[in-house]
């Protein structure tokens, strides 16, 4: 099955094929890919499409001399498995020894950690900068999907390349996809440049300067490596053009490339998923629908990941028709920016995506919206330890960027209807910028929530004495445990708060708190250093109250189970637990 | 002088005007901006190039329901002058009225306060689209200049431009000039189409699925007025591409356009400085220099001010052709990720800019670098209080922003010596990305330094007793102030602590503290919340220390004298000198 796939273990060993020998090893190399994803999932839809690309690349080029990027590294597997790493995707027993992502801990082959989306080109002029300073001749290669060209950093990237003299071979991959539908003006021309065998006006990347190469069949391995040879060496930067299909090889996935763009496992015959799908929570989903359909000058905004909003394919049509549901592409920056002028104009903005790209926009968010105080509501999703667990994902500062902008109120909601309530309040106030941590998933309070939150106080959610603790957002249950579990081990009640908002400090309540409290204790689920506890321990710094902090450590962790982080860093029951019994 | 000019309030004024009038308007709208900025300085070149564009669109459009985005602001003074704050410009009395910025205090003519660059587009798409929601028909005009359009955001918002369904009237003002030359393939695309009147192919506007006119002087009113009446009320996006003359109208302006960007006040007959010019402190120009004369892997970047590093015209040049030093154009991230790669791949890399224009590199430095624990090196330029002083530019929230990224270690020299001795060791370690606080003037401490930054420690400038105050930076000098009259009036010595860097504590002399001192003060020259002092809060929040923290309020301040603001947020000798005594 693997019969030209088991002899290779490196570049240098493809290069001792036939061209003729490459479509086998792509087909090889695809089987590898299929059985590892629909094993234990993962993205899909790219890694098919670039398969033979990734072939070509490492017959003509010298990895590790020649150095690839690959942007977000969505289209890394294949790299991986040519790259002496195919046990992870041969064999079930060795899956998890790679990650998702290129890691330079694994291979030689990998330059960087990479997990967000338009970094490669930027990148690949830096090793190329590096490498012309040393007088060196390594081609420096991009590769970057048609989807993460519309972020801001890749556009510096495309402009700055066009003026720069020396070797950058930028691979354009493009599979009219991103992860939903592309959007941005640039798609017109790559639309047309598709149509036209490359050859159509208007050239978005000649515009730029740029020189440019048109593969109309992006899987045609021979077509590839010719392609790949004419450029080796080349003195300045190019553009190869290279038109490809999403979810090659699979039928269903080429059919539907925005459900096949990741996901978990699946039956390679049909599709079908393997074992249960969870119930995706609605929370979100449920609560901007009703915004829109009860206010027609609301929008919500979004970039790229419509899905992290509920508003899948078969859903978001009818809102897009309004004018209410915007996809502005990988394009952070403008969708913060737009909110901010939506507002100033008598509309109601709401921009949601996941925490770790929303560390795009902290100048958008800065100067643009809050220094402006216009009322747009920041939806940040699945920020802190219960968010996505890899190094490249991660989002354990998102207090840290957010809480201390000023005019900034950020909410962190313990339950489904603290959320429901202060989205409320957000979308209906016009005030201040407002922004939501929105857990991964809903905890229910079991009642309503009826707070008026133009008035910023904490909640005292258990009375006690002696201690307090306060516990951001989804680690309030982990409070009230603690409480729980000394009231039955010593009888005595202590006190547990829930902050609710995180861009201050409701100075009443934690002045009433010394007369009957020494210790005020803090759990957080982000990181530990700038946190929201550290506002507590300054306030308390010359009043008779002890503080102690517990956040997450100062350090990129990855794979990591969050219960066992949280309790590493000092936060689980149990060691509460003992540190509130001090105090009694 | 202002025969047509005293008759203007507003735009509604200039309306009653014919357009063969609009020429002397234009030369009186000048006349009255060369007095200000003679007089106070300001931004010279933009403004001057675009006061004929200015009266045209006062003339064709109806503001304030037409509503008008002026990138940066740097071009928005005649604007100014026509729009009811002419006196601003006329009268030395009134100088002071206005900001340099748009500012929707002044005037229901300014939508937006701004001052970082390449946001118009996305502003003014926001506006279209709560123009759409409300179904109504105001003309959004934005006004962006060249330089600003290789920022992401810009180039973010032109690509999402290319799809919009709706008014949009963009207009590119050219005049061939960032601060300094431009920098990106783009402009290879604006030079063609000058030379080409608009007609040249891979139009860099139209590969963003824009429609677009161009007018070649964009001094000619009454074309001006043309172009603007065909497009007044266009139902989708469209650039008007304009070309202008930077400085027009003061020939030693549009003879060095550079020079003429922005700075003090002139003699408008030759433009010789009135009064004295300040020395530029040299010390990081000094020391970049020697880097690049003795390491020839390294680079130093910039975004389109290399003036701030010191690399002004005449100087920078020589650096250029050695390939050691880079403008990669208004383009911040990019040159934050272009720095990981250069030292992925054996170069040494420092990028500079001012500290507000860092804010928009934060998902770079986090990702990018310090994720792949890049070891480059950054230079943040005047960030805190001694910064720029417009709530536009102000940058109080660097050591929130960056101090908490994991990997990365932040400086904060309180002399000139420090400085040269922390940078050294930067740009010679492999280790760990690096950054570095640059005050806006350094004090020199009068003896050279010869720390091992390698090792992260403390520095203890006095010895003493009771309290401790550290302090960073910029406001050592604060502290020692304080100590020494604290000796004069008491008789005690109180310890003087300099931390150096802010990114982490030194356990092990805050430990020792313990023993012999009652109380920690920490002064920072930026934002309180979440910033250093708030660390050292946790550090002793169960341990027997007071700590009071102070830094700059929560607020975007404006205008403010540095030491009037830092004594309101409790930071002065006098103010120190009495909250240390209740202590001793």
């Amino acid at each position: 099955m693997y019969d030209l796939l088991n002899t290779i273990n490196g570049p240098k060993d493809i290069k001792k094929l036939s061209v003729e020998q490459l479509p086998q090893l792509a087909d090889e190399t695809r089987s590898a890919l299929i059985n590892r994803i629909s094993n234990i999932g993962g993205h899909n839809g790219p890694n098919l499409g670039i398969v033979e690309t990734t072939v070509a690349l490492h017959y003509v080029f010298d990895s590790p001399k020649d150095k690839l990027v690959f942007d977000v590294s969505h289209q890394c597997y294949p790299h991986k498995i040519l790259t002496g790493r195919k046990e992870a995707y041969i064999d079930p027993a060795h899956f998890f020894d790679v990650t998702g992502y290129t890691n330079p801990l694994e291979s030689e082959h990998d330059v960087f950690t990479i997990g967000h989306t338009s970094t490669s080109v930027s990148l690949a002029l830096g090793l190329a900068k590096a490498r012309d300073l040393r007088k060196a001749d390594e081609n420096i290669i991009a590769v970057i999907g048609d989807g993460s060209l519309s972020g801001g950093e890749a556009l510096e990237a495309l402009d700055y390349a066009g003026e720069y003299q020396g070797n950058l071979i930028i691979v354009a991959n493009d599979n009219d996809q991103s992860i939903a539908e592309n959007h941005g003006g640039l798609y017109k021309s790559l639309k047309a440049l598709r149509e036209s065998n490359g050859k159509s006006e208007n050239n978005i990347f000649k515009g730029f300067g740029l020189d440019y190469r048109y593969l109309e069949d992006g899987h045609d391995t021979k077509k590839l490596v010719e392609l790949f040879e004419s450029v080796k060496g080349i003195d300045h930067p190019v553009v190869l053009h290279i038109h490809t299909i999403k979810g090659k090889g699979l039928a269903f996935a080429e059919a539907n490339r925005e459900m096949w763009h990741a996901g978990g496992p699946f039956n390679p015959e049909d599709g079908s998923p393997k074992g249960e799908m969870g119930e995706g929570d609605t929370t979100v989903f449920d609560n901007l629908k009703k915004l829109l359909d009860t206010n027609d000058k609301a929008v919500v905004l979004n970039a790229a990941t419509p899905m992290g909003l509920g508003f899948v394919k078969g859903v978001r049509e009818e809102y897009v028709a309004r004018g209410q549901f915007v996809d502005v592409g990988i394009a952070e920056e403008n969708a913060v920016a737009m909110s901010s002028g939506i507002e100033k104009n008598g509309g109601t903005a709401v921009f949601g995506t996941f925490a770790p790209f929303f560390q795009r926009t902290y100048d958008q968010l800065s100067h643009d919206v809050a220094l402006n105080n216009s009322s747009a509501t920041m939806l940040v999703l699945e920020p802190g330890v219960y968010g996505m667990n890899s190094n490249t994902h991660i989002a354990l500062c998102d207090i840290q960027m957010f809480a201390h902008i000023p005019n900034f109120v950020y909410f962190a909601p313990a339950s489904k209807e603290e959320f429901e309530q202060m989205f409320k309040f957000a979308v209906n106030q016009k005030e201040h910028p407002v922004g939501i941590r929105v857990p991964g998933k809903f905890t229910s309070s079991g009642k309503a929530d009826d707070t008026d939150y133009s008035v910023l106080t904490n909640k005292i959610e258990k009375s006690g004495s002696d201690a307090a603790i306060f516990a951001v957002g989804p680690l309030l249950p982990m409070a009230i445990k603690t409480a729980e579990e000394v009231d039955k081990k010593t009888g005595k009640k202590i006190t547990v708060v829930n902050p609710r908002f995180v861009s201050g400090l409701d100075e009443e309540l934690l002045t009433k708190l010394i007369a009957s409290h020494k210790v005020v204790i803090t759990i957080e689920d982000g990181e530990l250093q700038s946190g929201y506890g550290q506002t507590i321990a300054s306030f308390y710094g010359d009043k008779d109250m002890k503080v102690i902090n517990h956040g997450i450590s100062k350090k990129f962790h990855t794979d990591f189970v969050p219960e066992e982080l949280l309790a590493e860093c000092g936060m689980s029951v149990e060691k509460l637990v003992a540190e509130v019994e001090k105090y009694l």
